[in-house]
């Protein structure tokens, strides 16, 4: 009996010009100035709601779940065969070769700390410093001595520089790690040449394709790329499972990422009273514990869904949004959008800017409280890259991925004249209706012009909107 | 606006006698006899079905999936706020003293390699040969030193036997892991005095609660153990997350799990080139990455559930299936329970045993084929143990959670006469109905009396049912 037969739902895709369909689409929240609105949800680049098509498998599947493995009973056996399909399915997606392992984890954070932990003893990793902390800071946590690259200004400025660090370097293993589309600009990186860059000097290169993969084709056999990483949260699948995929031998050799069941084939009691274990050297070395079954399959259903809704029509809609949306915010002069290779770069749908008179929270604060819409603001856990491309301006307190402390009371309105500490990302993708970005688009522009009907102050490092004192009396 | 209030659907409970409703209870499977029946899932031990009102919570907020931390928007913040109540959800569930940390991790299997990765240096490891491989393996795999006790045959001994290590161990820090209830043969360990013991020595104590939690209320205050890991999969919650929870100091004092955004606060270039990072000191120290909030919410809407329906009578309703299954098995002088404490021990709902002149895999597979029951058959993560219990008959090839080499073709008969290479384990929990231990106890009896209606064969490490050649002649 074949896995996918059982369950599997009839799925129609929607029309091409009409965004996928998504959870969350018809969540209304309420507004500080009164009554509600359905959400914008563009903070695709953190997390992105979860495909209907992928929702729909998940629930169809979720009554036949049973454990991964060794299970002799039929739920067992068809999870089995439904994990390694959808292992397949990945592969498949993402233009595995030959003898390429694909490894479920739980995230691109965990995917490069895998690799981190797996790379050969010397192994000397360059890395830019315009990487997300997931890409930057695995490396020299797990001890290997690591090359940190200055922002380049141009792709092929980024080609350059590594080649002039690579050419420096002494022998010995070699990894480079380069994002496929920065977290904070969107703007899409060379790799292919830099791959290639890498190969002409005897390196290894890994893909951080967070921000890729939902946007973008992503082959490692096209892109030359060793490895590849990417979290099922941002590729409309967020059931805590994400993908290290790509050569296998350096990951046989490494232990395991983990120890326990699941990785060791064999463990025994040896004569002086230790304990030896024989690891398997497929995927599963890695994979410890009990296999997320769920988070794989939705990863796979992602992955068939966007491969079937194909990728030149998503492309083709999502550059239209985004020239939109950046023509929109190049007609206010109060906003810079950030950008480390200019204008013409080619780019997936995440923007940051900064708003001139604006402190940034207060900004992304009045955009959820008075418009329904749901950006990011803050340092992106890109700490390096913002303050290159913010100068002074970003060297504030700001943390990652939780509150940060209390940095003051400011008004928020255009009247403030706060320097921004931080800035505003909005991003978006396969599941965003036009309506979306043109709301976004008029709330930045009356943002601006008008000010906000209310005020934000920040408070224990969160934002609190007040009614404006002038309006109240 | 509260998080819970806006999706939470209201659920009611069953009635206690009752098992609680779970996913999965109307799938009906094929048989090699002919005809289908409903799936009797009794690999609770390996993975559990959801609870129906763990499904139904995660399938309330999956429209309100939003990104945890920093994002502004309304989803965003509750989102937020759902897991940070999750945690406390969790932390109340497992009697956490003030000051004690709750980690989401994937697993238990990733928990206690969390807890390995944060041990002071030097730390000496203290574990029994009994331990399922995740409880046994992750210590030296990370550098510690490990004394390995035998197995005790009583819980008695399990105290002195660690006593007498403890005392004889160099100064220097010291951890002490231990199963709250084994995965082979369910005995429930005697941690508050092994906690007692460890304490006496200066030691501190993990419980490894896989096995126990979803059977037992586990409180760190009551049980006076330093720190407790469970699994999501095991307790009704199968979306990928795990709980370590407990003292908070070593854990604030190592090195982040995974280095990455979500764990650092600060990321800075130094003088010199380099990157350096300030880290967090909450839980979030060890959560890098995107926190997968559906898997926290999960299990913290399971620990609501078990809570609520209230450990007491659950405790007495599976002793009573308990008492049923052991006293069905014990009629049959071909069965051997597998059992370190002996019967009078005190046992969560797990039973494992061989069958005489049965391969176990074949017997598994049988009940699986021709009456529709999941087990599970193998080693159990536990090769140590299985080969204590089973002596030189469990020194056979023998992976761990995943296929192993084909070990030869046996008969599935009652006619074989092969030796037991490995066991069967039986397994249930809250969601199992009367009828599932009822139907296993008279296919076992069935099995055991006339054999098997096909044969069975082992090819590349999977049991092939066939026709009988007599039957089919």
């Amino acid at each position: 009996m074949s896995a996918t037969t059982t369950f599997a739902p009839v799925c129609t895709l929607s029309r091409i010009d009409e965004p996928l369909p998504v959870l969350g689409g018809d969540v209304h929240v309420p507004l500080v100035t009164g009554g509600e609105t359905p959400y914008a949800a563009l903070d695709y680049a953190a997390s992105a709601p979860a495909l209907q098509r992928v929702w729909d498998d998940v629930a169809a599947y979720a009554p036949y779940y049973g454990s991964v493995h060794r299970g002799a009973g039929h739920l067992s056996q068809l999870s089995t065969e439904l994990f390694e399909q959808s292992r397949q399915t990945v592969a498949e997606f993402l233009g595995c070769r030959e003898g390429d392992q694909v490894v479920f984890t739980r995230s691109t954070t965990d995917s490069l700390n895998l690799l981190a932990a797996a790379l050969p003893p010397g192994t000397r990793v360059f890395v830019f410093e315009t990487e997300h902390h997931a890409a930057l800071l695995p490396w020299q946590a797990r001890g290997s001595d690591v090359t940190y690259l200055d922002a380049p200004r141009s792709p092929e400025q980024a080609v350059a520089t590594l080649e002039s660090a690579l050419h420096a370097a002494p022998s010995g293993p070699k990894l480079v790690c380069v994002t496929g589309a920065s977290n904070v600009t969107g703007e899409v990186w060379p790799v292919r040449e830099l791959a290639r860059a890498a190969h002409r000097h005897g390196a290894r290169l890994v893909l951080d394709a967070a921000q890729l993969a939902p946007h973008r084709p992503v082959s490692l056999s096209e892109l030359e790329a060793d490895w590849v990483a990417f979290s099922g949260h941002k590729l409309y699948a967020p059931f805590g499972a994400g993908v290290l995929a790509g050569r296998a031998d350096w990951l046989r050799a490494a232990e395991p990422y983990l120890a326990g069941g699941g990785a060791s084939r064999r463990v025994s009691r040896t004569a002086d009273g230790t304990v030896e274990a024989e690891w398997h050297t497929t995927a599963a070395r890695h994979e410890a514990g009990s296999p997320n079954v769920i988070g794989a399959y939705a990863v796979a259903s992602a992955c068939r869904a966007l491969t079937e809704a194909g990728f030149d029509r998503l492309v083709a809609r999502e550059e239209e949004l985004l020239a939109r949306l950046r023509k929109g915010l190049a007609e206010l002069p109060e906003v810079r959008v950030l950008s480390l290779f200019g204008e013409e770069a080619d780019q997936v749908g995440v923007v940051s800017f900064v708003v001139e008179g604006w402190n940034s929270s207060h900004f992304a604060a009045a955009l959820s409280a008075e418009y329904g819409i749901g950006v990011r603001d803050g340092l992106f856990c890109a700490h390096p890259l913002l303050r290159a491309l913010l100068g002074q301006q970003g060297d504030a307190p700001g943390e990652c991925g939780a509150p940060d402390g209390a940095s003051g009371e400011l008004p928020g309105s255009s009247a403030g004249v706060t320097p921004t500490l931080n800035a505003v990302r909005v991003s978006f993708g396969a599941g965003t209706p036009d309506e979306h970005v043109d709301r976004f688009l008029s709330a930045v522009r009356q943002l601006v012009r008008d000010g906000a009907s209310w005020t934000y102050r920040t408070e224990n490092g969160r934002c609190v909107p007040e009614p404006r004192r002038d309006a109240a009396n």
